[in-house]
């Protein structure tokens, strides 16, 4: 028998995450089963989007239930195996949430090669993160050469890669982010072509001055008065791929006036914008294959790189994900749950 | 000489266009140039996107000058000719505004063929409003058999023509219209599958029985109330061509709270919808063909069937202008300027 530590819904929040939110128990595993494999979690993935499986909100994905286990993506080491797709020793990709342990079906993951890449890089720059960025950006966000693509958050998985295909494709980069750490990083270590602090106070300033064509595409993963800013400086025909609203995920009511939706509608009208929310899940099988092609090949030349913000301790998970909702991390924020 | 009574914009409206906005005054036209022809004006197009050119509101398209001629498209009668182009007795699609006559290089007209089909339909399903309807409905709405298609202002030329393309595609139709007449109408001249009252006390259930299975394109081309309604009821990866926002036209100041805008884009994300800003004229080069063949022969077989409101006489172009923007006229309002 194998016991394993959980972190658990316990209640769901309003606003922001508490620590009564969660609660931690250990629990027996059962024996496996046909098919199953015993995996132990080497590294859990924190992902905005949690924020909205702890809500019973409407949404694209169902909630989850009080007293269930957090979910997540992870990569586990295979400790035992009832299954000829995995082996002893294999590391994969899961979907085993906050724990340390978890049984899972062998066909519920995926093998992957420590030669081709750090096996945690596929919670981030090659993983959903990534596809993330690369799906929305080219299937939505469609850059020209010369084009102007901005996108927030951009020393986070999906924005560090926005920036990076942009250029790629030969559009001009231009990153927003906290402080003047990160925008320095979006230069240096990401290329951006022009980096924003939207923490400074002539934020719309120096947005402006890093946009002077205007915005052809923005990436939109934060909404918020960044969102908003952006959207003020979008040209005409320009396209909006929205994956992610992380700056409204802890609302708890509804905001006050002005109604600025009639003014976002015709904006909308009168510049003949294209605004797409997606899950990435909808471009898997048409674009998953080329992505870990084309993705894999730019990661191993070093034109897209990534960051890592790694978290020892599964007992850290909830103070790391409170943080990574108001943009304390920096890089791919990743728990690293085995010692 | 010839002289024309023009309509020319006095004053910027601020909300309603007031008789004071217009001033009427009558010019002797220029003698013509080589190329040029002499119009008549047989029949002037009222469009609600006049009321954008009458504000000088940064828009798609440069506002009317005040103390210039209100502009609009026109099907005229060539009266004189300097052009190898076009004969005396000629009818065309011109833009000549409201007046009159004009004086037009014949290289800005298209002739039109009396027998092929009433020459004011260029100005209605077999015009601008047609393709509207068709170009947005088909690039952007992309109706699947089964689908439902939701569209406001229904009996007006571009709800019309997207609720009978909409069928004509397997898609089934609903159509929003005020008042009695105008949803009987829905039914039994246009053939939609089901017409909801909006100005019916019981609106959004009459709108939620329409819709069992929610909505899958919404072609918003009224905004406001409706729009919100509508907006409630999408389903996954609903798309919403946006053409047009009638209800907010005539509006004076930013609508107050709550902010609906974070909502809004929350279910952008959530559903994974599309919304589509455009103007017809992004689609000509690539649609505008196939509009005039496809759409010319399902009139002419009487699948797309269509609804004129003429009004007599230019001076009467004003009060009928007001009615447009607020549903008084029924079907595609047309002003019969010649005698």
């Amino acid at each position: 028998m194998t016991a394993s530590t959980q972190i658990r819904l316990a209640a769901r929040p309003v606003g922001e995450p508490q620590d009564s939110d969660f609660e931690t128990t250990t629990e027996e595993l059962p024996g496996l089963a046909d098919g199953q494999v015993l995996l132990r979690t080497l590294y859990l993935s924190l992902d905005p989007y949690m924020r909205g499986r702890m809500s019973d909100a409407k949404s694209y994905a169902e909630p989850v239930p009080i007293g269930g286990a957090m979910v997540g993506a992870t990569v586990c080491e295979v400790v035992e195996s009832r299954s000829e797709r995995r082996a002893v020793g294999d590391v994969v990709l899961a979907y085993t949430g906050w724990q340390t342990y978890a049984v899972a079906d062998a066909r519920a993951t995926r093998r992957l090669d420590p030669e081709v890449a750090p096996v945690q890089t596929a919670l981030g720059v090659l993983g959903m993160p990534g596809f993330t960025a690369y799906a929305g950006l080219l299937e939505i966000g469609r850059p020209q050469p010369g084009e102007t693509v901005v996108v927030a958050a951009a020393t986070g998985p999906v924005g560090s890669a926005v920036g990076q295909i942009a250029r790629i494709k030969g559009a001009r980069a231009v990153g927003i982010a906290g402080g003047e750490e990160k925008t320095r990083a979006l230069i240096e270590d990401f290329g951006f072509d022009a980096a924003v602090d939207h923490r400074a106070p002539d934020f719309e300033e120096q947005l402006a001055a890093a946009t002077p064509d205007g915005v052809d595409v923005y990436f939109e993963n934060v909404g918020g008065p960044v969102g908003a800013a952006v959207v003020r400086r979008l040209n005409k025909l320009a396209r909006m791929p929205v994956c992610g609203l992380v700056a409204d995920y802890n609302a708890t009511e509804v905001p006050a006036g002005p109604d600025r939706l009639p003014g976002f509608m015709g904006r909308v009208l009168r510049l003949s914008l294209t605004v797409r929310g997606f899950i990435q899940d909808e471009f898997v099988p048409t674009h998953h294959e080329a992505f870990l092609r084309e993705m894999g090949a730019w990661v191993a030349e070093g034109r897209v790189r990534y960051r890592e913000d790694v978290v020892d301790g599964l007992e850290n998970a909830p103070e790391a994900f409170r943080g990574l909702l108001t943009g304390r991390n920096f890089g791919k924020l990743i728990i690293k749950v085995a010692p």
